[in-house]
């Protein structure tokens, strides 16, 4: 399993990346501390690490000033796997009423992608902000701003690019010497953007939901905040929504249209890729389903509805023991989480279009 | 003879430069092209060196859109030294009746010098461009930016760093890997600073007035304009004015204050500095000098007025020639000199006043 900050390959071994990222596996104790209602994937335990977390929440809870961070790197539009991460935040900004910060890195991907121009990256940046944002965003306490659209972003990197060298660039990022500059300051922006809530309101308390496997570059900012008195950010992962095939979802993967559902694919296209291609924890034929039961810990539909769709527990659990018993078949599974899939895009659908129409009450532009 | 970027030391021999950076001598025929009245130094063979002048000066001549830059490293307060760069920029705008572009490098500053705050460089980028302007430019043709208060330049600096490896940078300013990545970046920062008249106006002649220690930056800002569409900026270069004790003058050399004439230094100073300091051709006693005469090729005084102070081409050359009779002594052109400088910055100070009531008609700012 090789995870650097560029790529994520294979599958995922969590209690592994704890290991491996040295952060802390959630426990009882501090999940029963979040205020409810949870959202379904924390609630079935989907939020396997932390760092600080319990910091964060005593600041909460002892009314000091809190705020969340989380951001996006605008590589390509955006697919279900990414839901998760932006719940986690919403549910942050909802439970606890504090604002969220997100930074969208187009210089980042405009850096690292060969061949696009910043036109190019602005537009995906464009739709991703939209479908982020259509999750429900309190647009009262949302700040979202593109590097190349808030310049005023670029005093803060460089304040923190003054504290890093290439050498710890390099040991996070895995810079090469044929690699553009932009590589190499890019990491001091992305620092700048994890201490921006700190920069723009003081020293506080920032809870950072995001992929354990940015994790290194989390690590690199918190070796930094001393510098500016600042607190070091708090962290949360949460697990990967697997791929149809399931692997971790990845958009940038060749085979992603056969293995990725878009957040905008139709009904159409939705149906036939789960249908075809979500990876099933059933039997080989109907007899043998009905007489040994199916495997719904690796069945991708049914994770898909454990960890995101499915809002019922009691019809969670009933689905799987009796996809488990061999009376609930694949098929029946896949027609349930489409039908739950396209009526959660059709939703998204709509609020994206009251999010566009509103645009500037959250966005951060110079 | 050490010269790289971001040092000069020793004495400098003027036709070796041309042949190590590879950049054109001045001929006759090329300065007698260029408009009347010239500077004192211009007239005096003090613009010694260009790129592509011609060129320039070809479109000029045909009517094309042409303009200048010439920045600032605002790593201290200025000096006179620093007035024949800006004269030479304003002579180009008066007698083209060009813009001016002057982009003043905070972040650069900001990156290299230890312990240093922002706030810190702002205040002495603040003050050199008061210097800068209060030479004369034109409020209605002469824009000027800070990077850290126009940061919109981060966008051109990031399409500039996408066409510039950290091996084509470190190649040309020396990067080592315990420098912090501001440094890395800063070399596509100003090469967007080169840049930027045809970011802001397309493609067009720039004509680039800078000390020759530079011009590596230059040329590799040259080597990658061809990206863009834009032409290669052209460049002319002064000498440099020599120290009060002859070599180059240095604002950050440690005996600064024994060496240098600060634009800022009162009638006191100058006169104590000048006479003190300024590095003779005379002789060792009044008797010997009026019997053998001095050294005016040798005397700082004399280079002063020469290449800056002395507009009467007549007066020079009769100081010349009893100077090397020796009917002229030391102290005698000494006081003269002092009387011009401080006739000189007594203009300065008045005129800084003036551009300072009027400063935001000249800057770029967010």
């Amino acid at each position: 399993m090789a995870v650097t900050a560029w790529e994520v390959e294979g599958d995922i071994d969590y209690a592994k990346m704890i290991k491996q990222f040295g952060t802390q596996p959630m426990t009882e104790s501090l999940a029963g501390r979040l205020k409810k209602p949870l959202p379904n994937f924390i609630r079935r335990g989907a939020l396997f690490s932390h760092r600080d977390l319990d910091k964060w929440l005593a600041a909460a809870e002892s009314g000091k000033k809190i705020t969340i961070l989380t951001g996006r790197g605008p590589s390509n539009k955006m697919h279900i796997g990414h839901l998760l991460l932006y719940e986690l935040a919403k549910y942050f900004q909802d439970a606890y009423g504090c604002r969220v910060y997100i930074p969208v890195s187009d210089d980042e991907k405009f850096f690292v992608k060969e061949g696009l121009s910043v036109e190019d990256v602005e537009k995906v940046a464009h739709d991703n902000i939209i479908d982020i944002l259509a999750m429900g965003f309190d647009p009262k306490n949302t700040l979202v701003f593109m590097d190349f659209k808030y310049t005023k972003i670029y005093r803060h990197a460089a304040e923190v690019a003054k504290h890093m060298t290439y050498s710890m660039a390099k040991a996070t990022f895995g810079l090469k010497p044929e690699q553009n500059v932009g590589w190499s300051f890019y990491p001091a922006m992305q620092s700048a953007h994890v201490m921006f809530p700190q920069f723009m309101e003081g020293a506080h308390n920032v809870l950072v939901p995001i992929g354990i496997d940015q994790d290194p570059f989390l690590r690199l900012t918190r070796d930094l905040t001393d510098r500016f008195k600042f607190i070091k950010p708090s962290t949360v992962y949460p697990i990967f929504l697997p791929s149809l095939s399931g692997s971790k979802m990845s958009s940038s993967a060749k085979d992603s249209d056969t293995t990725v559902i878009w957040l905008a694919d139709d009904e159409k296209a939705v149906s036939q890729k789960i249908r075809k291609y979500a990876f099933s924890g059933g039997r080989a034929s109907i007899e043998e389903h009905r007489k040994m039961g199916g495997n719904p810990d690796i069945d991708v539909s049914f994770q898909y509805l454990k960890y995101f769709f499915e809002d019922d527990d009691k019809k969670l659990k009933g689905m799987e023991e009796s996809y488990k018993s061999g009376s609930l078949l694949t098929g029946e599974l896949k027609e349930y989480l489409i039908a739950k899939i396209n009526s959660y895009l059709k939703g998204h659908a709509k609020r994206r279009q009251d999010v566009e129409r509103n645009l500037d009450k959250y966005m951060l532009e110079d």
